[in-house]
């Protein structure tokens, strides 16, 4: 951006597609940054948590003098301290039990100088407990007579959904095939690097300051506020730099209010960090659940109907896992033309972990029924899967029976796509022709899809997104964001978004986000929508400053504002890119005049979508997504071992911004896909764990990673930003039953309890073969 | 503001002039707040600074083999690492010399994982010097042939300043009194609380972020960028709470590139700390000078004329100190009213320490001068001089010979309500004839008064100020300000208009500034202005967010927006205080409804005062005010000890806004004023400090403050916030003269030469009776 630059046409180029660096990369790559986990306040306590480390007890007794006493303490609370401060979805959690009511319950916890004095007070904390039967799945827990674990929740009764559409009884006396099963996903954890951390801490006109994990701080503070008796205005939510996330942390868990009561009552900054034992047994999951699913179809392979009954472990309290039917219902209803469903869920209280929201939120589980009812329908009717899918398939402009309206859908082309990259129909022809061969490694191909919101989800109030922008002297351009950085690279698009628009170099964008007494409202990192709402609210924000400048600019060169472009740092005359004058100067000349003028801008965004309502009939996301994954397995036949070749992927990405960051989610979500269809397992004996630990739990890691065929498909969505959707969910829900469907090629065999592991595969071979 | 107090009506109360603690003085008092010379960072090495220890010298060799070589040295810098690095106001100044001009001057720095190895490697640095003849008056220094100090500045020649008004020769024959005078005032230093300290840090963009005591972060950019090489727009300011600035910290010195060079080397955070005898020698001054002052009058006492000719020690660089001039012709010419005025001022480069700005800026050391000739003039008229100040005093509506318009002027008040309170007139006649009689023990009243600038100064090419402003769904307020807080008490004047614009808690009200990144610009803390200036910005942002909630309300309630106000935490009828709906709920439904509305606002406010130009002809200040000070003394005759026995305040203040916060202003200023006055001095010889520390440098301490009676006269300034002026400067300006009048009322002797130390009073004292 030299001035002698002046004269040479500066050419129309663009950033959306690129290959953009995250602007935390290298400071993470060479350790340079201070993860929450880092963080060290001064004056700060440690706390920990003494865990009842047992399934459903009542406390009998629970003495802390010694541990109060003991040099370096400076804080014991157990459930009197937090007493009636219910927080929670169905406000059915407390930060420190009463009672015990699954594993992790938080019976005591303390703060002291440090952590080696705060585990000697855990020891010195006497509880005597009265172990009480426990209810360790569902369908225990919803029997007659069952042990209740709340006592306002009878019959350990906790959510319960439905949905109907059509004329079910027709539906099925049509049908001339049905596939019918019942699925029983499992328990999962998220597994993040970084273990659940957060630091409390109150000035001196009580406000708390709470440096958190969270995922959606705006709505935490009215979700935290509860849990402590306090006013959510109250409280200041800052988000350092956090080791993964996943859903994990969209609610309060009960570590949080613990730091902060602990805050208060030393009037110090009080940390509270879980070891990876901790980490495994305390933190949320994916919510298990059985699904019965039946789906019908026409001989000549048209879909009639789906259904399904889900029952979900609730685990003992309830945070947003048991929601995930609103989510479960869009997938049964929408996942191909489905002309009739009849969805229903609820979820029963356990003694075991429970779950919070995950990645791909409950469509995880229910894309690994419907996709492999599908793989079912498609043999049953003897046509190839991929035109039996490419049958059902909905085009754009259709709706589905919940009236999500699909308004750019590339189903189809996914479908075609992926299955010719990969060459799909071959090779399943040939797989399968092989099944009955002797040989102990048997070759298989599979391929599923989903759909997804792609553009958010009105779950909450509001789905929007505040921003503010600035440029300064030096056309150096801050962007306050309710857009919250948690590693999945909002901070690129953000970044990249505002350069396109005003033509300054990636390097001169600073965000400034994570800290909801500075940034604007956002409602947070999920239903994959940061990328489209926060892409869309950036854009605007920047718009409205391009606006502003050009018009300063046409003012003072005696231009029409709407011939001007900025680009590489100048205003430009649009059409031939002939550079009038330096950005810079022209801000220093907008803001040195009689009248300055600052270019500070703000905006907020709300996309069209609509709330879920009552019914569930409605158009919930402001866009929405396929993928289609295929996979290729090598089984081993003897071990049950299954080893993915090769995966090939096509999803509907609308427009690529960032495309390196778009890899990366891709690749991410897969490799959590990975985990779950093959080897993550939680193991729970009696509602405790018996594997806290990545000896026992195994994680797909990045030597095991497959290699990776991906395939944008850009269908140029109206609503989103340049035309994109929202993607990082997709990638997750998709993989495990392409590889349930490759197995089923391989060696004709199905699992309904995944993982798929060896000894589940093997299992399911040799009793196929006897 | 429970919601049951809807129907009880809200009355109109005003926060305008009431007691407002400062929000960060309970963190403060208790000692949570982290300043900046606590902070660590992680991976933080510490520098320590070679200093040459000599006033004037050739540096023939330096050897840092030794010093590198170091366990747990990172680098080590001399001069050839920042050659070509020029800086500062005549770009004389370089982090790291290769010639030495006084005895601060910065030979090397070492970065180290320790301050213990740091100052080991210093010890290991070996320099061979080759002493030169030195000059330590700028009177040795302007001397044909005196040695030079800066190879391109002939005759040690730094600044020089000029302003004639009307015919001088004309107005000497009218006169039939001349007061003719030469004022030596002397070095004092800042003395802040916390030393001088920076800590820098480079990004992996090359983006440096500097934690500092800055006072003026986005000038302070495009002063620190030569000094790096680097492009302003590549800096980031941060300003954690310091401990005091006073002007000190209005200009870059060497240890803050010094830190950022060694932070470039090292790729790690750099902290660069003083220590108390560093902070004495390496610190900045008020400057000193040789005032030559000569005022005229006529018999009945009209002012006819005065002149001034000044000649400034400017020490071996030119930081802001030399640039007060531009304040001392102001007061030259605009104290009382003088017809006709002859100012000019030069500055000689010596090998003593150099000055920055300090509080009071030049006015300081000239109403030392005016006020104690119009003390004279009024002896030489035989007139009170009470009634002497009162015949030249201006009025409002007058311009002074530059062009200050004194649109409300009180300096008539001022003296009127000082003199009064103090019994002044009857005191004054009483010690003079007491004068003479015997006793060790003399009592003396004095009164002095000034003219400053109190709504900023247009020195840059803006004085204004950006502010952003948003309410959040509970009604929170976060005000993103460029007014910096330095421990002066903005904070609390933002939090007091938005609470009174907005009608919340005071608690309800977040500043976020500090942070050239985040919030937008504004020209730094200096000349009075920030309660002016940052007091007319916020209040514009908060009446911008005021309407516009106002509006929603109107529509959402189908009432008349301008008959409705906020007030107590609700939208209210005007008129009679009918609370209509709870202000955090008429916000959720701004927000939550179908066209969501945040309230974020921006602003920029430029107060209307004219550059000073190069004649000096302008109304350069958006305000001016005035103040007069009456000391009571007593006169230890033997030992020439002064004690203050009270101090009368009358300041033209426009109006009050925090009255705790200017209490606190003006008890400070005095403070810094009494210490001037009487016993602060640096104590040089041959250009090196003899006194660097607190037994030998004796501030003036919160035990030693006499009783002090604060009348603040109202003028409602039309341009000032609520009719504010800026104040915090005037008390330090005023108190010395005072003192000096109260003296030679009691004693008839005048010190030319501040401080009136003992010695120096005692001398004075001793060679009048012999």
């Amino acid at each position: 951006m030299k001035r002698d630059a002046i004269g040479t046409p500066i050419a129309r180029q663009t950033l959306i597609g690129q290959r953009v660096r995250k602007p935390d990369a290298p400071e993470k790559a060479t350790g340079k940054t201070r993860y929450i986990n880092d963080m060290v306040l001064p004056q700060m306590l440690t706390a920990k948590v003494l865990f009842a480390g047992r399934p459903h007890a009542r406390i009998v007794r629970i003495a802390t003098d010694a541990a109060e006493k003991l040099p370096g303490v400076h804080a014991v609370l157990t459930g009197k301290d937090a007493a009636g401060l219910k927080f929670g979805f169905s406000r059915d959690n407390v930060a420190l039990k009463d009672k015990v009511r699954c594993e992790h319950d938080e019976v005591a916890a303390v703060a002291a100088e440090t952590e080696e004095i705060a585990r000697r007070a855990l020891e010195l904390i006497e509880v005597e407990y009265e172990d009480l039967p426990g209810v360790f799945s569902p369908e225990a827990g919803a029997r007659e007579g069952a042990p209740l674990i709340h006592d306002n929740f009878p019959g350990n009764r906790s959510l319960h959904f439905e949905f109907k559409h059509g004329d079910l009884a027709a539906a099925e006396a049509a049908s001339d095939f049905v596939a019918d099963s019942v699925f029983r996903p499992h328990h999962v954890t998220h597994c993040c690097m970084g273990t659940s951390c957060a630091i409390a801490d109150f000035d001196h006109k009580g406000k708390l300051t709470i440096w958190t994990q969270t995922q959606y701080p705006y709505n935490y503070k009215m979700d935290l506020a509860p849990a402590l008796g306090m006013d959510p205005g109250d409280i200041r939510v800052i988000q350092p730099p956090v080791g993964g996330a996943f859903g994990s942390k969209l609610d309060v868990y009960p570590y949080e209010p613990i730091a902060a009561l602990l805050a208060k009552k030393t009037g110090r900054p009080v940390k509270v960090t879980f070891t990876r034992e901790e980490e495994f047994k305390a933190s949320p999951t994916r919510q298990a659940a059985i699904i019965h699913m039946r789906t019908g179809c026409t001989c000549d392979g048209v879909l009639t109907f789906r259904t399904a009954d889900v029952v979900l472990d609730n685990g003992a309290y309830t945070s947003w896992g048991p929601t995930i039917p609103v989510i479960m219902m869009r997938t049964t209803s929408g996942h191909y033309r489905v002309p009739v469903v009849d969805f229903k869920a609820q979820a029963i209280y356990t003694n075991n972990p429970y779950a919070g929201s995950f990645r791909g939120y409950g469509n995880v589980q229910t894309t690994y029924a419907t996709a492999q009812q599908m793989d079912m329908l498609a043999d049953m009717v003897d046509m190839d899967p991929l035109d039996f899918h490419l049958k059902n398939a909905q085009k754009s402009g259709e709706y589905t029976p919940q009236k999500s309206f699909l308004r750019e859908c590339a189903l189809a082309e996914c479908l075609e796509t992926a299955a010719k990259a990969s060459d799909y129909s071959r090779k399943r022809r040939e797989y399968a022709a092989r099944r009955a061969e002797p040989g102990r490694y048997k070759k298989g191909i599979g391929l599923a899809s989903s759909i997804h919101n792609a553009g958010g989800a009105k779950i909450h109030k509001s789905d929007g997104i505040g921003t503010i922008l600035k440029v300064d002297d030096y056309a150096r351009v801050t962007v306050i964001t309710g857009a919250s950085e948690i590693g999945q690279g909002i901070d690129a698009v953000v970044t990249l978004i505002v350069a396109e628009e005003l033509g300054v170099p990636l390097e001169h964008v600073t965000i400034v986000n994570n800290d909801s007494d500075i940034a604007p409202w956002d409602v947070g990192v999920h239903a994959s929508r940061t990328t489209f709402i926060a892409g869309n609210g950036t854009r605007r924000a920047a718009r409205k400053a391009k606006a502003q400048i050009l018009a300063a600019a046409g003012k003072m060169l005696g231009e029409a504002a709407e011939t001007l472009e900025l680009r590489g740092g100048f205003v430009v005359r649009d059409a031939c890119g002939t550079p009038l004058i330096e950005l810079e100067r022209l801000l220093r000349r907008m803001h040195f005049q009689d009248e300055p003028e600052l270019v500070m801008v703000t905006d907020y965004y709300e996309p069209k979508s609509e709330p879920e309502g009552a019914a569930h009939v409605s158009d919930h996301s402001a866009a929405y997504s396929h993928a289609v994954h295929v996979a290729e397995i090598t089984v081993d036949t003897l071990t049950g071992e299954i080893k993915v070749d090769r995966i090939t992927v096509a999803q509907d990405v609308g427009r690529i911004i960032n495309r390196m960051g778009l890899e990366g989610q891709i690749e991410g979500g897969i490799a959590i896909g990975l985990g779950y269809a093959l080897s993550e397992n939680m193991r729970l004996v009696d509602g405790m764990l018996t594997n806290p630990s990545f000896r026992d739990y195994k994680l797909v890691t990045a030597p095991e990673m497959p290699p990776l065929e991906l395939h944008f498909i850009e269908t140029h969505c109206a609503e989103g930003p340049y035309g994109a959707k929202g993607i990082s969910e997709l990638p997750t829900i998709v993989i495990a039953p392409a590889i349930a469907n490759a197995l089923y090629n391989a060696c004709g065999v199905r699992i309904f309890n995944p993982p798929m592991s060896p000894e589940t595969v093997a299992r399911a071979i040799h009793e196929a073969r006897h």
